[in-house]
């Protein structure tokens, strides 16, 4: 069969199309739960048809998590050298703005946990994930006590896994119960708690 | 076949047996990405042998969350009716003991973190879950403020959203790297500083 040249896309806009369903897909039934013909399928290509962007599933995962962390730490500003309170103040932000980003919110949560076994494709992704964020944010609070603007006896590398914890608590409560839960609130307070403490 | 005498176990025994190796499957697995026939070789049965004390797979699921909840309301001491700080410092001692079950803190949150989409059989348990948790510990809370021995002006809805979230957040960073991450130390700074904040 010859491609239809007017329903025939580029490959770049193929991948991105590919890596958009598969990000849905694996937040809404995790990886596990998706079968890379569902994601075929809603791109409308057979499965060889995909397997010619991405050689099997776990391919198609790295790439999700590689778009979502580029999303991420932009938006945390690891390129900026944020140093102590504005640090913790930009990751309040940060938790504002995915209040309008629910699904890649989920995306995370759910392949967290699921790669909380040693075997799951993306368990290496998740730990180097934490790690990389707790020396931002430690390096960042590090910077603060070295400027005199936090205060010497706390340990930055507790209250760095700390905020994550927060962070990612919060959002588990906020996906389960939308309605009621105000993440964003809830993390700003803690923050703010947490600044009037260590300032 | 007539099942040989001194082989068969009792219904309760196999109910028991049937329980543990879900929870189990769960745990690594999710809900999702678990089949009845696997539970079933788990437990030396047939599907139909299996189908026999459970219906379907959301009726094991139900099962094995009762299963978990009772432990875990056990431990909380939620017949106790403790006030105020009582409460928190009974939580860092769950966190701690928690280290050492960590299929059970797996199965929590595996399961809660797939049951953030509505129609997880298990999104009703996680949304009664954390309401119950959070009256729970914002009446203890509103105690510690008859009393005295806490502050008036904190919000204890708010507080008991943020401790639950950082207890799950911890939980979820020390799965993905228990060599590193000290769960129950990271906690019990947390709920120190907490407490020494309110009261």
């Amino acid at each position: 069969m010859t491609p239809h040249p007017r329903r025939r896309r580029r490959g770049d806009d193929r991948r991105e199309q590919i890596i958009d369903e598969a990000l849905k897909t694996f937040a809404d039934n995790g990886y596990r739960g998706t079968s890379l013909a569902e994601i075929a399928d809603r791109c409308g290509l057979s499965q060889p048809g995909l397997l010619h962007y991405f050689p099997n599933k776990a391919a198609l995962l790295a790439a999700v998590l590689d778009y979502r962390d580029r999303l991420d730490y932009d938006r945390l500003g690891f390129d900026q050298r944020l140093r102590g309170k504005d640090a913790l103040i930009r990751l309040a932000q940060l938790v504002d703005h995915n209040m309008h980003v629910p699904g890649l919110v989920r995306l995370f949560t759910v392949l967290t946990s699921e790669a909380v076994t040693a075997d799951h494709p993306a368990h290496e992704w998740a730990l180097d994930r934490y790690r990389k964020l707790q020396v931002h944010l430690a390096g960042a609070l590090e910077a603060g006590i070295a400027d005199g603007s936090i205060r010497r006896d706390i340990d930055p590398a507790a209250v760095a896994r700390q905020v994550f914890a927060m962070m990612d608590g919060l959002q588990l409560q906020w996906l389960v119960d939308p309605d009621t839960v105000d993440m964003a609130t809830l993390f700003r307070a803690y923050i703010d708690e947490l600044i009037a403490y260590i300032t």
